[in-house]
């Protein structure tokens, strides 16, 4: 069974087969870490689900600086939905950390499954409120926590990926500098 | 007629006799400004939407200060959703800024909509869709952009907020200081 048949049968409690039904809307891909899935200026096309590896979604800004906004281990879905639902020019970048193993949904993919499976549009819909919620605490930790807070709530959401990318990659995510979360580490050893 | 229903009808293509439909699901309150709605600790039952006046979201920190998630003027909703869909525990504050008309839409609100009117759970969807474009380009304005960049943006979203509320308070939506946001309007002026 792939992660993507689990994650939908476990959160929009569909079977199994699903997946099956909904293939034509399904593209399986392996890309090499630094493989680009979208750049800026482009149409997304996909979301993107992770089956084995790790993704992230990335600004530069006019300093060629990048500011990562998202990571996607195994059994996330990442996507610029600015761009897939509003068809607008991607302001963001996607690539692979790792060789990853992806599923690329069409953005018919979910009107697909709620037309087969009626009773899962409202855990869809469930899904799109986890992630508001979620951009909504980001939001919040951006503005209002210290960088020792930030980088809890970031090993919450994310356990495994400070072994998995380099420190500078984490604190772009955190909006602090590589110092200041070598700081925050050391610190927190001490305690 | 209300902006709710003109919101409705432009937003979600609902005649406009739906706001009397579901109106078991709404409440018509006006609150003097300092008005709290929400406060954190509370489970939110409510999402707002602004028909006169201003509201604001925001968040305390440890040492008390306080940071604008979201301005709400007239025809925006405003909610934490975290708390009205997963029955958490607010960590924001919900406040009126002005003297406010609002009308309160229970949660149930939408769904009965999207109940009397099929064809509007796909607008709805779009609805949330726009949402999380306006969190994402937050995030990602935090993360990458200059306070200036920020300070424009912020001017694009809410055109008159300026006007409406203290130098500190855009500040504090801004994640900058008062002094850096004074310093940019004057660059700006010289430009």
């Amino acid at each position: 069974m792939t992660h993507l048949q689990h994650y939908l049968s476990e959160n929009l409690e569909v079977p199994k087969e699903s997946v099956t039904l909904c293939q034509e809307s399904l593209k399986h891909i392996q890309v090499a870490k630094g493989t680009q899935l979208l750049q800026a200026g482009e149409i997304c096309q996909y979301t993107y689900f992770v089956e084995k590896g790790l993704l992230r979604m990335f600004a530069l800004d006019r300093n060629g600086k990048e500011h990562v906004i998202q990571f996607a281990p195994e059994n996330w879905l990442i996507s610029d939905r600015s761009s897939l639902y509003f068809n607008e020019k991607s302001k963001f970048y996607i690539d692979a950390v790792e060789d990853t193993e992806v599923l690329m949904l069409n953005s018919g993919f979910f009107t697909e499954l709620s037309k087969l499976f009626p009773e899962s549009a409202d855990k869809i819909d469930l899904l799109l409120q986890k992630h508001i919620r979620n951009l909504q605490n980001r939001i919040s930790s951006l503005l209002s926590e210290t960088a020792e807070e930030r980088y809890l709530n970031f090993l919450k959401m994310y356990p495994d990926i400070m072994q998995r990318v380099p420190l500078w990659m984490v604190a772009s995510y955190l909006g602090i500098t590589p110092e200041s979360l070598s700081r925050v580490r050391k610190n927190l050893v001490k305690k």
